[in-house]
C-alpha cells in the first residue's frame, strides 16, 4: 500500500520559504574545506548542522578527527553523527552528505555573490554549495521537520553521517566508518546518500553503479640532466620518444584499450541491464551539450552510456617532465613520466588489471631496443561499486520517485568514482542507494552553481517519501 | 712562408698578467642581458669595451639599437663597431663577439663568486662569461696590444662587431649585420667568429658546420574544455590520445625519423669529408661525460659525430596544455599542443621539409578515424650552416693552430646552431669560420664557468697568428 503522505507533502510546500531560508543561512558559511583560512568556516558550518539537528530533537555527536596528515596545523572539521529516532520496531536508515564546499570567487566569473543564494525568475537558486552538497544535506532535516509540523510519525530510525572535507580527500572517513560499523551504524538496514545528479534535466534517477579508477605513472630516464636538442639529438636514446611509443601502445582513437587481459575481465551485458538502457531519457544532444563539441565515438546513446557505465576506458593525462609550457624550447627532456589512468568495471580486479598493465607496458618498453629505464607503477587503485537494482532500497526509492514526480525513475550508473559509496557499503554490509536531487545542468564544481527550487522543494517531498516507502518494502 | 711570430708570441707572455687583469675587470661587470636590473651593467661592459678599443687607437662607435621589442621599457645595448687599420694593402678580416652574459648567482651552485674572476691552482679561471664570451673577445683586443708593444705591424685590418645581447636572442642584430654588409663590413674579405668550444679538452678545432633546426606544433582539440575523466572516458574521442599517436609515428627509438622525404633530402658523405672523421680526438667516454649516461644510440664516435653534425635529428620536447605536475589528475585534456623539432643538415630545404612533414602528420591523423580537429604548424625555422673547410680562411687558422698548439686542428661542425654565422654569410658573402678558444670543459651556460689560463694565453697567440696567415694565404 501507498504510505499517506499528503498531509506530509502538503507541509513541505508550506514551510518552503524556510526551508529555503535554512539553505540560505547554509550557503552563507563559506565552509571550504580546500583552504586553510577558510577551516573555521567549516568548523562553523558543522556547528550549525549540529545545532539545527539537535533543536529538531535528535541526538548530536560532533565526532573529532584529530589533525590534517599533510596540513597538521589545521585541525580536521568534525563529523557530524546524528539520530532521529530510535524504535526498535522500525528500519534504520543511514544517511551520508557533505556540508564542505569547493572554493569560489566571485572574481572567478559568477553572476551573484557565491555565498549569498539568490533565486532568479526561473527558480534557480545560485550559491556555492546549493546543490554539492547542503541542499541534499538540509533535505533531510526538513523531511525530519515537516513529519512534525505535519504531525506525521517518522517512518524509520535516521542516522545520520555528514563530513566536511568531503571535498579535499574525505580525510579520517573511512577510518572513522570502519570503526562505527558495528557501533553508531550498527542498526543500519540500508544506506542512502544524495551527492549526485540526475543524468538530465527532466527525469529522476536511481544510481547503481560507479566505475573505479586505478591510475598509472610510466616513467622514462636516461641522461643525467636535461639536454640541448642541438647538441645531442640523434646520438640518445630520447626519454620522450620511448615514453610516447609507449603511451601510443594503451589505447586507440577510438577508445578501445590494447592491453590483453582488460576486457577480458568484463562482465556480460545481461538482457536484464540491457532492458535498463531502454527507457533512460538521454539524447547525443545532451552529451554534446556537456562535451561542447560533437566529437563522440559513438553516434547512438546505448553503446555511449555503456561506455560511460559499464565499460572500462583508458585516459592519457599528460606527461611530467617535459616541456608543457607556451613557445619553443630545444630540450631533450632527461626523465619524463606518463599519467595515465583507467576506469575500471564488474568484475575487474585490481590486482590482476595492475598485473596486466605492467606486464603489457614493459613488453612495450622492451620492443623498442632502448637503453634508457624505464618503470611503471599505480600512483593509487579505487574498486568499481554496483548495487542490485532490485534491492528493496531501490524498489522503495523507485516508488518515491514515481509518487513525487510522477515517472519512473532510470537506473543509472555514473562513470566516475565516489569512494564513500564502497566504504559504506563494504563496512555495514547493506544496500547502498544513490538518490540524487539535483540535475545534470546544476554545475557542482563550477562558476554559477544553482539548484533549481523544484528539485529542492520535490526532493525534500522524495526524500520523506522514499523513508516511508523504505519502511514497509518488503525484504527481497 | 710562415710569418716571423716569434716577438709576438713571446710579448703576449710577457702581458699575460696584464691581459688576465683585463678578463678580471670584463668580468666583474655583471653584463646579465635577460635580467632588467643589469641592463646598465651590459651599457657599462659595451663602453668598457669601446674605451679599451680606443686606448689601443681603434675607430669605434656605439651603435644603438633602440626599444627592445618584447621589453620596451629597456634600451637595447649598443653593438661595438670597431676598425684597427685601413689599408688598402692588406687583407680585412671582420671579426665577431658578445659582451653579455647568461645568469649567474653564487646560489645557484657556484664555488666562488660568478662576477670575481678566481684563478685555481691548475690555471682554471672561473668567472661567468670568462670562456663565453668575454675572453674569446679580449682576445682580439690583446693580440692588438702585444703587436704594438712587441712593434709588431698588425697584418691586416681588423673590423670588430661585439653585440651585447646574444645571450637573449641577438634582438637587432641581424638587420644591423644586414644594413652594414655594404657599408661597415663592407672592406672584409673574411669573417672569424670565435664564440664555440673544443670537441674535447686537449686538440683544437675548427669549426666548419652548424645544423639548422626546424620547430613545429600540432594542436589536437576537442572537446569545449577539460572534461572529467570519469565522467567522460570512453565517450569522446581524447585530444592527448590522438596527439601521443601521432608524436608515436615521427621518430622511433634509435632516432631514426619516419617522415618520408626527410633523409632523401640529405647529402651523401664525400670520400673527402668521411676522412675528416678520421683522426677527430673524440671518445665516446668524453659522450657518455656530457650525456650523464651510457644511454648512446651508437657505439662508435664515427656514427655518432655524423648523428651530431651531419645527419637530421627529431626530438620530441614535451606537450602543453596537458596534465604536467607531480601528482595525480584526472583531467581529460581539451586542447594539447605537441612540441617537436627536426636538426637540419645540408642539404635539406625549409620549405621542402615543412611541406613533408605537414604532410606526414595530416596522413597519420586521417588514419586515426577521429572526429577531434588538428592542426601543425612550424613555430620557427633556421637554415644550417657548412663551410667549405678548404677555404684559405680556413688554411690559414688551421696553420695558426698548428704553429702555436703544435698540432692539426679537428675539423669539426657542431649539431646546434649559431644564427649569426648564417646572417654573416649571406650578408658579407664571404667565408665565415669558428675559431674556438675554449674547450668541452668550460661549462658556458652552467655554474663554474671557466677558461683555462692556457686556452686564453695560448688562444690569444692563436688568435694573432691566424691574422698573420690569413693575411698572406693566397685565395683558393
Amino acid at each position: 500500500m501507498a504510505p499517506q503522505l499528503d498531509s506530509f507533502f502538503k507541509q513541505v510546500d508550506t514551510s518552503a520559504d524556510a526551508f529555503i531560508e535554512r539553505l540560505r543561512k547554509a550557503v552563507a558559511i563559506p565552509s571550504i574545506s580546500a583552504e586553510d583560512a577558510r577551516r573555521p568556516d567549516v568548523v562553523r558550518m558543522g556547528h550549525f548542522l549540529a545545532d539545527e539537528l539537535k533543536a529538531l530533537g535528535a541526538e548530536v555527536e560532533l565526532r573529532p578527527l584529530g589533525k590534517e596528515p599533510h596540513r597538521p596545523h589545521l585541525d580536521l572539521p568534525p563529523v557530524v553523527l546524528g539520530r532521529y529516532g530510535n524504535d526498535k520496531n522500525k528500519r534504520t536508515i543511514l544517511v551520508y552528505g557533505h556540508y564542505d564546499v569547493q572554493p569560489a570567487e566571485k572574481s572567478d566569473g559568477w553572476a551573484t555573490d557565491p555565498f549569498t543564494l539568490t533565486v532568479d525568475d526561473k527558480g534557480r537558486m545560485f550559491g556555492r554549495g546549493s546543490t554539492d552538497d547542503k541542499g541534499p544535506v538540509l533535505g533531510w532535516l526538513n523531511a525530519i521537520e515537516a513529519h512534525q509540523k505535519a504531525g506525521v510519525e517518522f517512518p524509520v530510525n535516521l542516522l545520520m553521517c555528514f563530513e566536511g572535507m568531503e571535498e579535499y580527500g574525505s580525510e579520517g572517513l573511512d577510518d572513522l566508518i570502519r570503526e562505527e560499523a558495528k557501533k553508531f551504524f550498527a542498526d543500519a538496514d540500508a544506506v542512502c546518500i544524495s551527492d549526485n545528479y540526475w543524468l538530465g534535466t527532466e527525469k529522476p534517477c536511481l544510481t547503481y553503479g560507479l566505475r573505479g579508477c586505478n591510475y598509472y605513472s610510466v616513467e622514462v630516464s636516461g641522461p643525467g640532466a636535461d639536454l640541448h636538442s642541438g647538441v645531442f639529438g640523434g646520438q640518445a636514446h630520447e626519454p620522450m620518444t620511448d615514453l610516447v611509443q609507449i603511451m601510443a601502445s594503451l589505447v586507440d582513437s577510438k577508445g578501445n584499450i590494447n592491453i590483453p587481459g582488460i576486457k577480458e575481465q568484463v562482465a556480460p551485458v545481461t538482457a536484464d541491464e540491457e532492458k535498463l538502457y531502454d527507457t533512460i531519457a538521454f539524447t547525443m544532444a545532451n552529451l554534446h551539450e556537456s562535451l561542447g563539441s560533437t566529437t563522440t565515438i559513438h553516434d547512438e546513446t546505448k553503446p555511449t552510456l555503456m561506455a560511460r557505465w559499464r565499460y572500462p576506458s583508458l585516459s592519457l593525462h599528460g606527461i611530467e617532465g617535459a616541456f608543457s609550457s607556451p613557445g619553443a624550447k630545444t630540450v631533450i627532456p632527461a626523465k619524463v613520466t606518463g599519467k595515465f589512468s583507467i576506469r575500471t568495471v564488474p568484475d575487474m580486479d585490481i590486482d590482476t588489471t595492475n598485473a596486466a598493465v605492467y606486464k603489457y607496458v614493459e613488453e612495450q618498453f622492451a620492443k623498442l631496443g632502448s637503453k634508457n629505464s624505464m618503470k611503471v607503477w599505480a600512483q593509487h587503485t579505487g574498486k568499481w561499486w554496483v548495487a542490485s537494482p532490485k534491492h528493496w532500497n531501490f524498489a522503495a526509492a523507485a516508488k518515491a520517485v514515481e509518487r513525487v514526480w510522477g515517472v519512473a525513475p532510470d537506473f543509472t550508473r555514473e562513470g566516475g568514482s565516489i569512494p564513500v559509496t564502497l566504504t559504506f557499503e563494504e563496512a555495514t554490509g547493506k544496500n547502498v542507494l544513490l538518490l540524487p536531487m539535483g540535475s545534470s545542468t546544476d554545475g557542482a564544481h563550477s562558476i554559477n552553481e544553482k539548484l533549481d527550487k523544484s528539485n529542492y522543494i520535490e526532493g525534500i517531498k522524495m526524500l520523506g517519501a522514499y523513508l516511508h516507502y523504505v519502511a514497509e518494502e518488503p525484504q527481497n
